[in-house]
């Protein structure tokens, strides 16, 4: 169990929620926040109570819905304005009142800052600091205090910059936290000035990167070798602009890299459980070349790769990925070969049989199908039925006649989509309708309306996520439209893809597969 | 002009595509190596010939077809086979008969690598390098070694691994690159083990960093502050698992931080446009947050920096993004306030007028439409068709009574669909239908014939992309969907959003939106 000696300090809820196209309700954060202590941060900050109803609320609920087992919650907010008391602050007093036992407040440190964008003095800055903290020490708070632009500051004037951090160490600070708020710095700058300021100042420092540069997670892990023990980082590197040190890659790498244990035992195998699922809450694809926790983090593609991972995986992966909670796959691509799909084979479970010649078939029917625009990377259950069919087991639970899909808005405004289906189901042919909130989704609706007759269990099949990418004809072919679609069966999760000029159709094929391969999973 | 002192070596068409889910043409790969030279790198990498068709087409349509301003083109293959003599292994002699005039050759440096995937001795693999280099430099090629896994190697077995070096270099290797090839590897590690090869060997060195830690960015530049003086990338990172160092971050941050020209003048300013047209090429949606040339690099959410960078936007961005080709844009979303709104009204040429009250009516319209699923952060045109109403002078060309889409699949498995839209266009009724290759190009369609008897110049008008997002109902609700639609009339590009329940529906209003910009723009 880490100590206080380390701080793991996370801030999705607040810097996190900057990020471009991202809208956090109250039930988000707190369903965030139960993720991030699952994965054993220290330190969760919640927002910025005062400053917007939302935040507010969120410490309200926070306090009474939250039972947290590692992390401290945390409030975020300013220093007292020029030329008041902090004990008449507003927003100083909803700081004491958010029933958050720490606060983090952010100051100027940049003299250009204090004078131009804050419009006081020098002197009235490190006075508003000086007033803040021990104010809110004295009412029993812990106290960091975020040096905002602290690295352009200090680059600008040494002197004030440094003077910052120590009125804040002075007045009561328990750490005081560099941030590179315009994310411009790289490595070997970090590194000379957080070595300069821990020998003039002797605080506890800690570093708030965004990486503007792309080099946020260096330039992280480049302040803890120059003595830093405080990191703020967000969940899968959310926030404002390009984003904030990643959360994912700054623990994993202090953990196995450094050897050095910042989080409670067993938790960092929950890191790419945990990092998918808040991508889910937050409402952005998880980004799948994410390091250590992407589905292509440790996916193999070359065919020259996979022939020598045969013989000895540790040698093609910088560190074993269930270490993190991930897994290593085997990508099927017309780069593949054979070992690729024999492998492939072996992962998905389908037999091969002692026929040499199957693998090479299929690698030939892939690469054809990649041609028109298929994908197999992402859609192994569309694999597995067309292995299935290669090795001459094939997967056939009905056959199609017709179907059609109608989507209408009315001249009283309302709208409404509804499909036919016509069906070969064991000899009998049936007929369905379905209405949807969508022509895919009435199509669906309709299709399975068709089956349940005789597969009964396919009532327990939904589709999860449905996904549409248009394709450019590379040499001046049509357009297509490539759709993948997840299903699952409340035991599992697959995916299967169609592609077609008409996304109806290609929405269709990837229906069939996945109804399809639903029903196998259920032993038909 | 940069000299041969330092060199910008681009992979993006060799290690690059093996990201998954890319899959070039040979087109593909023309079209982008003409681009990386429009950008100024010294070396393009164009892929192994002879070890697939593709990458031996592209080097005999490249020396036809590609006239190269800067860039010299360059063949990736590997040492010779054990046991046999250069001269006699086929594919050393496709890496001469390609044409290009620079070969780069992989080789192994870590000796687990040598004895469990090559599977020869640590001599014949010295024996190998050594070979080929020689026998490539005497048919007059420039020689460059990839040390793979050099970094794991020298951690293993720092002798060997600097032999391979040593070896290379003595053969007649003009650069040796150092590859992380697992990319396990941290900004420090990189710093030391440089530094270290540099004074033991003297020999020119490379890097070539995979970004499994985050970190590819910043390891290059550790190398170059080491003595490195050849650097490996990838456009806008691609590469096999996490990806490769990023062309689009290394360069600026070269040219920017460390003050060092290493792209001919004048270069530089096409960062944006390159990294986007290649990401089109390669059909993966451009990285909205990536670091200098993402469309949120330099956007500005929060309503507390909206009001400051009035002041100066200097003080909140690490460089000025017109250096790169990029923009700084405010972002309006729920967290922004009237400051934001007015900014960008003034940005898209709305006149407020006098009114005060406009601002905050925008503010609360676009809280309430953001709240139901809109975003207007990516749909300018939604937005200011959104301003104009609010400021009294509304654009609308048309009223909708009605319209209906069926798309079908018949028995004769053929499939189609058509749409009927019926409108009021200037007091006339009008009722038109089209076909299309799915039900939104089929309502588009539609829509136009309706309109263009009135308005002829909706001709030029063209939808060039279409996305389709799901968004979970956060707290229970239905889930909804949003449209993006990016329409061009051969002048300028613009995005409309809608949202709703049936994609169709969302669909129409986004069209809807999109038809009466474009009528805007052409000044009706």
């Amino acid at each position: 169990m880490p100590d206080d000696s380390f701080h793991v300090f996370d801030t999705t809820l607040r810097d996190g929620a900057q990020r471009e196209g991202v809208n956090l309700t109250v039930a988000d954060k707190l369903a965030i926040a139960k993720l991030l202590d699952e994965f054993g941060v220290g330190f969760i900050e919640g927002g910025w109570p005062g400053a917007n109803p939302k935040d507010t609320e969120f410490f309200q609920r926070a306090s009474q819905e939250l039972t947290l087992k590692h992390a401290q919650l945390t409030a975020f907010g300013a220093t007292r304005r020029p030329g008041v008391r902090a004990d008449d602050d507003p927003q100083v007093a909803a700081l004491r009142e958010s029933g958050a036992p720490v606060v983090t407040l952010v100051a100027k440190s940049d003299d250009r800052h204090v004078e131009r964008a804050l419009r006081t003095s020098l002197d009235e800055n490190l006075a508003m600091i000086a007033d803040t903290v021990a104010h809110l020490c004295e009412h029993g708070r812990r106290v960091f205090v975020d040096c905002e632009h602290f690295f352009d500051g200090y680059t600008h004037d040494p002197e004030y910059a440094t003077g910052v951090v120590r009125t804040a160490a002075d007045s009561g600070a328990d750490v005081v936290v560099l941030c590179d708020t315009n994310g411009g710095m790289l490595p070997a700058d970090i590194t000379r000035i957080v070595s300069e300021v821990a020998r003039r100042t002797g605080a506890r420092l800690g570093i708030h990167a965004q990486d503007d540069s792309g080099c946020a997670v260096a330039n992280t892990l480049a302040a803890v070798d120059a003595g830093a023990t405080h990191v703020q980082c967000t969940a899968n590197g959310y926030g404002e602009r390009v984003g904030n040190a990643n959360l994912f890659s700054v623990v994993p790498a202090l953990e196995l890299k450094h050897g050095r244990a910042v989080l409670p035992g067993g938790c960092l195998a929950e890191t790419t459980r945990v990092a998918t699922a808040i991508a889910e809450i937050v409402n952005i694809a998880p980004a799948t070349h994410q390091p250590y926790v992407g589905v292509s983090a440790f996916a193999h593609k070359a065919g020259l790769h996979a022939s020598a991972i045969k013989v000895d995986p540790d040698l093609y992966q910088h560190i074993d990925p269930e270490l993190v909670g991930n897994d290593m796959r085997m990508l099927v691509s017309d780069m593949a070969g054979r070992a690729s799909i024999e492998l492939k084979a072996r992962e998905l479970g389908v037999d091969l049989g002692g026929d040499r010649a199957v693998p090479g078939r299929v690698v030939e029917r892939v690469k054809e199908l990649e041609r028109s625009g298929y994908s197999f990377e992402a859609a192994d259950a569309s694999l597995e039925l067309l292995l299935r069919e290669e090795v001459g087991r094939p997967a056939r639970f009905f056959e199609v006649e017709s179907w059609r899909t109608i989507s209408e808005r009315r001249p009283d405004g309302g709208s409404v989509s509804e499909a036919t289906v016509k069906l070969h189901v064991k000899g009998e042919r049936v007929i369905a309708t379905g209405e949807g909130n969508g022509p895919v989704n009435a199509l669906d609706r309709a299709l399975r309306s068709a089956l349940e007759g005789v597969y009964p269990a396919l009532g327990s099949l939904e589709l999860i996520d449905y996904k549409v990418r248009i394709l450019e004809g590379a040499t001046g072919t049509h357009a297509v439209t490539r759709v993948l679609i997840e299903s699952s069966d409340g035991r599992g999760e697959w995916t299967t893809v169609g592609v077609g000029e008409n996304v109806i159709d290609a929405s269709w094929t990837a229906l069939e597969d996945a109804v399809t391969y639903g029903l196998l999973r259920q032993g038909h």
